[in-house]
């Protein structure tokens, strides 16, 4: 029973059968009446289809991840997904991988879908070329466009992020206010927060006198396809190979929390005190830091406030009320140590 | 501009117009002439509603899943998510949590949006008792529903598992062919799939004439509050209690790979040679295997193969060769011997 049956039933136009159903006032009170009645008789329920008619909005949001099955954004996925369910709106979940034209097909195919938002979930969405990010303001012509962990400053983008630079700075710092004189930095991406972090560990040095080498900031390649987490064991050969190739690095900073249990492996395997002769701080403060031995210091990059912070500004957008938010919003980091550094 | 906007440009009605979107050969040579015109001078581009109105198909389906931030349920939700889209389908996710009545009213506000199937993820969909299944039941009866890692009698239901059951038999007749005589057994989910694993157990030591009592069965506690993943020092502390209450165990199976870190973890803390004096070994098979030290010896559930026969099997359903699709497949787990154990 759709809304066809009904107007075939009631001898109403199909156009007016959606009048009622969304409440329209310029429906006769008589036809409004035969139409509610059919609907009463026949178990029609007015679907999403119906209402997207009447309505032009599906009350649905589009999510554009990399990879939901990464720890970081399964777990930005779910928080955002949570939100706007409450906030009465579907979400469809699309993900891209890592890939830049699969990134604008699935913004393309969810604008066609007609959600009433897009939120990209992950700094992977932001391109160092003002070219390569031509999709998304593109797509903030049409609808908004929040941004979590990633910023751009173009018209209808709203960007919730974690300052990732102060937090890497504040914890090299850390780690040289403890004794450290060669730290290691290891990352795995490239991205826009991949950038802040990379210049966060290299100011902190300079600032503290230690010189910047190829020889102390290691890039441990580019995502598996499929885009599953890093393994660890990748990183601790990775170490091991730079250890034996005579450098001495006395603590190791990465920017992802996997990276740091490569770390941590590499260290135990080397028959290295932790964190006496090795100290290791990781990145995003996931379940992963309780699992390796010692237990892992890390930043808390407070994804959930991000993620409530997006939505619930995504929702003063839909009320009308978008003068009142920020396009840019940033959170601090927090830093909780646990067994791999030996802070002051 | 929308089907309306067609509509009363070219003086066609709606339902006319939606039928030459939808190729209908029920319409005017004339007619279709007009129509299309309109739609190429306009601009408009077929949306969503209008094929949901003319096909009464949204091309979507729904997923249900408690968690997608705990890594089982999310790398489920990615590889179906993945598949379903390279099959031309949308996925609504909807996370549920693990209370019962969410459950229900999650799955109705699904159907209510006229997905074309509704996937669940996850054995917490299934419990043991039929009235609280009903509402699987009763969804089957407008749309085919597909259960991964859970199963249950019911028409238009199709479930794929994983044999749980004889993987967590295998593994522990495993652990004592290699000399352990004294296990403990760690779970934390009383799901279908919880209980089949249980029982695995349970049967191998009583077939190798070890007695099961309570004292070697440790139940974690249900999940906490928003569906995170279990904290590995809750078991270290659980596991410690139970040794200082005079429990011997000489190994832990655990069904899932969480729940074995805690045990890796109490051992290291108390001194215990891994495996000479205690082995350990869980279930799932994920990153979190490489994290620990020494990494952990785990059951592959094949989580990707199950996805892509589920997403697969719906594909050939769609197609309306339901027939031709077994209601329950099951396949066989692998185990993968890492650091924590010792087999022959």
């Amino acid at each position: 029973m759709n809304i066809y049956d009904i107007s075939r039933k009631t001898g109403v136009s199909t156009a007016t059968v959606s009048r009622v159903i969304n409440g329209s006032s310029s429906v006769s009170e008589k036809t409004r009446r035969k139409v509610l009645d059919a609907i009463e008789e026949y178990g029609y329920t007015p679907n999403v289809f119906a209402r997207g008619l009447g309505l032009n909005t599906m009350k649905t949001v589009g999510i554009l991840c990399a990879d939901s099955s990464d720890p970081y954004l399964a777990q930005a996925v779910y928080c955002v997904e949570e939100h706007c369910r409450k906030s009465g709106y579907d979400v469809i979940l699309s993900c891209t991988g890592y890939d830049h034209s699969l990134k604008e097909r699935q913004m393309d195919s969810l604008l066609s879908k007609r959600v009433d938002a897009v939120i990209l979930v992950g700094s992977n969405y932001i391109e160092s070329s003002d070219d390569l990010n031509m999709y998304i303001a593109k797509a903030a012509k049409t609808v908004p466009v929040m941004i979590i962990n990633g910023s751009i400053n173009v018209p209808n983008v709203y960007c919730t992020v974690c300052d990732d630079y102060s937090a890497i700075y504040e914890i090299t710092e850390k780690m040289i206010a403890s004794g450290k004189k060669n730290p290691l930095y290891i990352y795995n991406s490239e991205s826009y927060s991949g950038m802040q972090k990379l210049n966060g560990f290299r100011n902190a040095l300079a600032r503290n006198g230690i010189e910047v080498g190829s020889g102390n900031i290691l890039f441990v390649g580019s995502r598996k396809p499929g885009g599953k987490s890093f393994p660890v064991n990748v990183v601790k050969a990775a170490v091991a190979e730079l250890a034996a190739a005579g450098h001495r690095f006395d603590c190791a900073i990465a920017s992802d929390d996997i990276l740091a249990v490569g770390a941590v492996k590499y260290a135990n395997a080397a028959g290295l005190r932790i964190p006496e002769d090795f100290a290791v701080a990781g990145y995003n403060n996931f379940d992963l830091c309780e699992c390796c031995d010692p237990e892992l210091t890390s930043v808390d990059n407070r994804l959930d406030v991000l993620c409530d912070h997006c939505v619930s500004s995504l929702m003063t957008i839909f009320s009308g009320s978008e003068s009142t938010i920020p396009k840019h919003t940033m959170f601090s980091g927090e830093i909780i140590e646990r067994g791999t550094t030996n802070f002051r």
